[in-house]
């Protein structure tokens, strides 16, 4: 059984249904996977004076034992800085300091910064895992780690963003862009300052980790081409609809000739286009690769569940690398004496 | 570095596409994931007069050390027998019995004796993988097993055979039934006998290796409820036009009071489904989950390089599971001294 240590810094609804989720599959977590996981320290904006870096180094500080038996976590839920990822980075980098593997929904670290913190990551010997920062806890990243070796991703397009879609999908039925908006922010799914949303800075945050993940690009969000949809995108709807056509948000970028350009802009697109039979809230993203074609993945359902449960497949590829790790680190198996060429 | 010792039971394309595809491969094989891999024994009906399975004995006796080692695979590429399922389940037993891990793009053995072969394989401690059995080598076992851990599968749909969703496409366009499928065997795709994707068959054999592995349940394909394509589905396929309807042949289980009940049937459906999108040789997957909702993965391209490709991704797997059990067998590491309740 591996007993983690959670550090929670930022305590909101998804912090809050993770730990609460954790305990509703405790069952299956310690039958199937041995885990147990328990929260030995929490920091949040209001819950003490001391900045949270300084939280952060010194309760790995404390928790200095299960750091080296590898079993610390710190549990970043913070809110998206899309200026600069901070103080988000800095929190991820003080817990890598400190020993702690980091797993996050926050996407600020990995579309700013994520080619250092993996570095520090494996300096570190720990993991730096962000599986709910896109499509919520639709696995992105573990399936192309884990269920698609030696796969190479060449390129991606997708619908990354919820509120803007369900904004598209709601004047296409002739409804305002401001009446839609409102609506959202009523049912309390969008955000009471929906503008990182509507401006493209959310998609163009997750085509940055997309891209720094799957393509090894260095984008930032900034580095993304970038358009949002407001009320003057009416028009377009309306012409494309005439055509059979449906304008959608689409994020995209893919490696050419070494470089990788990202790009988060309306397109019109055939109702034949996976990505036109979205409607609401639906996500997709549509993988090119050099040896399955495209691959789609599409996310039908959202909300706090699926998000939290990102941090539960965290926790669970953690406990995967540090059974691997240890059984490459100590045990030269049968296997690995085979000294054939 | 494993070096994988195969056998190969069963020669045809997509066993030379494995191995063409492992000698492409090599480098991030080898970089990546240590492996190593050679053919150690081929068998096909005409390399010799021997039944098949005293050849995977004597094989696996031959190659004892390297099953000891937990580095010997058999490779059953074999073709479908709907009636039974075999020889390829005696193969797979056999190869088992022997101390071999199997991978097999065959869906007999699992549609027809998953759940004995399961614990064949658990008693043998070794690995039984057939990520190719459906939709190619699109992950949907390995999605499920390393991508989603602590998520139960409550039901699936989905359009899994590419034949039959050609002919639908096509006699959308007014083909006919026969023209559509004479295309589609000049051109190679469809098998000069079709029967077994025409009249479902293929189909509910995939629907029983979901439904068993997915659901736990314990279905052959005869015991799937099955529909085929034929001439006459042509007045369904304009009456669902008429309307906005496009029908498709829909594969699904669901489990409903512990009762698994598996379906291969001609469906209209509405535009907006994402299965009604699916046009040609695309398939598609949808899962009913308890944490994430919906979640569906779309494979847009087919082919001999994906199927084959499903092998590799089974070899990857059969590694990690060797040094997974190698780390839980060996080495009492520091967070299995862990003594907390």
């Amino acid at each position: 059984m591996t007993q983690f240590d959670l550090l929670l810094v930022g305590n909101g609804n998804v912090a809050r249904r993770f730990v609460s989720l954790l305990e509703e599959r405790r069952g299956v977590l310690g039958r199937r996977y041995a885990i147990r996981a328990r929260v030995v320290g929490v920091k949040t904006r209001r819950s003490s004076a001391e900045s949270t870096v300084d939280f952060i180094r010194a309760a790995c500080a404390r928790h200095a034992a299960a750091a080296r038996e590898r079993r610390l976590v710190v549990v970043e839920t913070t809110t998206l800085d899309v200026a600069k990822g901070e103080p988000a980075t800095s929190h991820v980098r003080a817990a890598l300091a400190g020993r702690a593997h980091v797993i996050t929904t926050n996407k600020g670290p990995t579309a700013f910064a994520y080619r250092s913190l993996r570095r520090a990551a494996e300096r570190a010997g720990r993991k730096f895992l962000f599986e709910g920062a896109v499509m919520d806890g639709i696995p992105i990243f573990n399936l192309v780690r884990d269920a698609l070796p030696a796969v190479t991703i060449i390129g991606f397009r997708g619908v990354v963003n919820s509120t803007t879609n369900y904004v598209l999908t709601a004047m296409e039925r002739g409804e305002t862009f401001d009446g839609a908006l409102a609506a959202m922010q009523r049912s309390g799914i969008a955000e009471a300052d929906a503008s990182l949303d509507i401006e493209g800075w959310d998609a163009a945050a997750k085509t940055a980790v997309l891209a720094n993940v799957l393509l090894g690009a260095r984008v930032t969000p900034h580095s993304v081409d970038r358009e949002g949809v407001n009320a003057a995108a009416a028009h377009r709807i309306l012409a494309a609809q005439a055509v059979g056509r449906r304008v959608k948000l689409v994020a995209s970028a893919e490696k050419a000739g070494g470089v990788v350009r990202g790009r988060v802009l309306l397109v019109d697109l055939p109702e034949t286009d996976l990505l036109a039979g979205l409607d609401g809230q639906e996500n997709a993203l549509i993988l090119h690769t050099d040896l399955l074609g495209e691959v789609a993945i599409v996310q039908r359902g959202s909300g706090l569940t699926p998000t939290a449960y990102g941090l539960v497949a965290d926790l669970v590829s953690i406990l995967r690398d540090v059974q691997r790790t240890r059984a490459s680190r100590r045990s030269p198996g049968p296997a690995r004496r085979d000294r054939n060429p």
